[in-house]
């Protein structure tokens, strides 16, 4: 959820749902910067348009008489947004897009400016569309009756729209299967219970929440056919998605529970493996508190990894915008090729 | 952590640790079938103990004139302590224990009176040296160098004195062995977080807490060696204890990190197999909010088992204050006999 409107960025604060609906309206790179820092703008397709449109900002806003002076502004605001979150691969990818788009352009400051931001909507409305592609292509594995456990939020939130392990549970409903869905909440940010809970509970889809350690319960008690998530990046060799997702999966492989994984290609990235990729860790407080409420000891020490790795052998199927890819087909992933 | 002093039970109010020490005096049934219900008072150990002492107050506060009359008494008392909680055997062990010796008491009211004080004591002062015994016995499990990640709080704060699971932990320390512990936080009551966290640090001994869904992280990451955890009921095949257990216990099996239950004979009903045993539901708003904070949408619809069980095909052993049980042990536990 996302839109360019004249020189500025229109998005939900994604840390004040589902108390509050707080509209942003960021004007700056700094701004968006600040607002990805601290994942009032979250989600990896969601953040790779924010990306487009961050560099955008710099060149709507920009005085520079030059296309040198306007190009070193878009590569400082690229520099700048980067630097904000080292793992969900749309951030690089949205920054490297528009950035290379307005390298390659012959035009006038002003038709520059122009290229950027157009690119940058271009990434927006790709999304939204390869969404709903997505949720077409991954619908086929859903059947009436079927309950989908799904893990943080992929959902329209974390995308332009639709969303993408969402957008196949809204795809599935729209045809009228009659699904239901279970949420884990998603510690520490919650971002289940705080957004795919009330994205779900507002479309009138039936979801029930759960915390994120009786996922096995569920499954040992029969309650769940099916699994999916989105994800932050995928490699040759595995899956990144929020910190959790990789006890869901062995859990789900326990329990021979399909586990299917729901990404754009532009969370690709095929040229690497799991171990080269870092993983971002998070303020301590982040574990030591909910919210603003202290829940431990002061001063004791925490890990708080943002994410983690899946395996593909945990992985049924990865859904994307063009086909579904089955566990046969990811010798191709190891060979970097798809 | 528990004590009779004069017609009162002294207990911590283990709802608002760690940020305040409140001590709990416990002067009627009612109010210790409040202190169970809310978890002021918790673990199983503790409640044997809180068990036998809720009856032992009734008979220390009454006013009856006869045996029978006072028999009645407390034979309510133990029905009113009984249901609180479903899961946890202790619970009706300790009223069972206290109750049976009062029936077969041939002597005086206030004779009787003594003898079921006496009694709960009793209960309380082996918890003790059982939770020695099973720390003793367990810690030949623990190496020098190992991390071991526990779920829940089956510390010195879940027990009369010392813990079962804490209490393993608590002997290999007081050996001289360098170890660490990783604490789950335990949603939705973040007993990891609250009291694990909290008695390891006071203690001096290393601990770093995580959200629950980060244990197949740290343990895909090679951080973990060993699993203790406690117990609420063990039965024919499999262990009941707080939600979370099983889903660890799955992570645990397929990293090949052995897995074990501390856990004293009180805790033992080989009477009955786990489908058996009624999990407690729990109040919706434990999942929807932390504390008194609301983190999920109003209404949303919630699932709250306190318990999962755990079959012993995920258990490496069972250690209790006689002896360890290994996985070849547990045909016994089958033909209810050990």
């Amino acid at each position: 959820m996302i839109q360019w409107r004249n020189g500025a960025v229109i998005t939900p604060d994604q840390t004040k749902l589902p108390l509050q609906e707080v509209t942003l309206e960021i004007k700056t790179v700094e701004q968006m910067a600040e607002a990805i820092k601290t994942l009032r703008v979250r989600g990896a397709p969601l953040l790779g348009a924010a990306a487009g449109f961050g560099v955008a900002l710099a060149a709507y806003h920009s005085k520079a008489k030059t296309k040198e002076k306007l190009m070193a502004e878009l590569e400082t605001a690229g520099t700048i947004i980067k630097r904000q979150r080292p793992t969900a691969v749309n951030l690089f990818w949205g920054v490297d897009r528009v950035l290379k788009k307005a390298r390659n352009s012959s035009e006038s400051v002003e038709e520059l400016k122009a290229a950027v931001i157009e690119e940058a909507q271009k990434i927006a409305d790709e999304d939204a569309q390869q969404n709903r592609a997505i949720g077409k292509n991954g619908s086929v594995l859903i059947k009436d009756g079927d309950t989908i456990l799904t893990h943080c939020n992929a959902g329209e939130l974390a995308t332009v729209e639709y969303g993408t392990a969402l957008g196949i549970i809204r795809a599935a409903w729209e045809e009228g299967k009659k699904i239901k869905v279970i949420a884990d909440e998603t510690r520490p940010l919650l971002q289940g219970a705080r957004l795919t809970a009330y994205e779900l509970k507002r479309d009138g889809i039936p979801v029930t929440l759960i915390t994120d350690n009786m996922a096995g319960y569920v499954m040992s008690k029969g309650l769940v056919n099916k699994v999916i998530v989105g994800a932050d990046r995928v490699v040759q060799d595995a899956v990144f998605n929020k910190i959790g997702t990789y006890s869901v999966a062995v859990l789900a492989h326990e329990h021979n529970i399909p586990f299917y994984v729901a990404a754009p290609k532009s969370t690709f990235d095929l040229t690497r493996k799991a171990a080269e990729v870092e993983i971002e860790e998070r303020n301590p407080q982040e574990v030591t508190h909910v919210g603003c409420q202290q829940t431990a000891p002061e001063g004791v020490k925490v890990m708080n990894p943002a994410f983690d790795a899946t395996p593909l052998k945990y992985v049924s199927a990865i859904i994307c915008e063009s086909r579904i890819y089955y566990s046969r087909d990811f010798g191709a992933f190891r060979k970097g090729k798809v």
